[in-house]
């Protein structure tokens, strides 16, 4: 995993429906967050991921790891910086950090992806698709 | 809204993940509890919500309400009590009671449908589901 | 039901997360921005929801009601529109549009609220809670 | 992270709110079901996650990983399979395999925690804990 290139930002309020009983944000929101995160990288590199799916292209996620370090409270705005970490044939990865106001990180995070047809089948990114992530990249 | 019929019981363990930070489950859960008594009700009446999927037959939610009276806990296991309340040409509608484990009333709400196609447009309800509740609901 | 006073515009964009296999929006994820306008109308009043629970009040969802008219779809920028509906001595109301990027009206709804102190208890609406829903609300 | 002692089976059946528009599960949802055969397990083992809480024992999720393998449907019942993975003084973990109908694997995974006093602060495992852990576990 060595991430390259551009850093893209996401800013995050947390809504009261994402903390739980323990008052801080329950876990398996940060890789809700991770795909805020995803969105914007992808549209930042001008090709936003409805265009990819209105043209055949769906982006599945195969693994994705988080290590979570301080739990981020209700109204809190997060920032979420996420940066691309390679990209092959028939797949991505991205990486993440999620940091408090303050500035403390909050958690971090992988993710990776294949690239499928409209049936779900495995297939080569298409590509234009490529040299948007590549020109963006730094890659 | 006149219910009828039999009701059908759910039991639903209350997660982690449908807590926040007051401690209690968060109120939109109890609309995802809803349709999981709607769905054993589909099954029970003999017409899973699967199967008419996979015949052509949508059904959307146009309206809910809930009335909110004293919150679940991570760890509760509640029953959801569905009834039938109403199947028009087009469109139907359920009642729902969420039980806590004492017996108190957690909950109640309604929940309104229409049928569509796959294109999303209205459609009637295809004689073999409004047989299927008639005969289970006892309208 | 007697919406006065300001409207507060709040912008979300439609996560991944919250779309189902139907391809847009699930419903309950309505009353999940329901709640992001509330924040943003109790911030803009001047009294963030935050700062009452630290300084001991609650606020409740005791109902909650919404029409769904037409889904919204992943990557949307929809704006939930809020305002005020009523202040008690003992609860407050708001109401809510939906509306999607091309001003269709996705959905609209309502949400009924009590005050509680930090065991639960209904309370009455603190003073300078009042005052400032009042100022801002135009009641 | 080495495996020991029983399989805890917990049975989910995949509710519409946690498809997304690929028709699938979304992929956070998985961490939902490792929570809930987590909260299995404790109480297969004797010690309810409830009970530990309210005896000022919380635990936080530090680590989460998943790698997923086939997508679960609407209406699918999965078996979530839990096996503890580890205990040490200030802290646990625990595998999953989730399982499709027709025995498929569907996603794996694993989480890494640390035990807490009621502030958040680490804190050792408690004897009685432990103890019941072990006794089970076969460690």
């Amino acid at each position: 995993m060595k991430p390259s290139g551009p850093v893209v930002e996401s800013k995050v309020r947390v809504r009261y429906a994402e903390t739980d009983a323990q008052r801080i944000v329950y876990h398996a929101n940060y890789l809700i967050w991770f795909e805020v995160g995803r969105t914007d990288y992808c549209e930042a590199a001008g090709y936003p991921y409805a265009r990819m799916e209105s043209e055949g292209v769906l982006i599945a996620v195969v693994e994705a790891r988080a290590r979570f370090r301080r739990g981020a409270r209700y109204g809190d705005v997060v920032t979420v910086r996420t940066r691309f970490a390679g990209l092959k044939s028939r797949g991505c990865a991205f990486v993440y950090d999620v940091v408090l106001p303050d500035g403390t990180l909050s958690a971090e995070g992988e993710t990776h992806h294949i690239f499928m047809d409209i049936e779900g089948r495995p297939r080569l990114v298409p590509p234009p698709v490529a040299e948007a992530f590549r020109a963006f990249g730094g890659m």
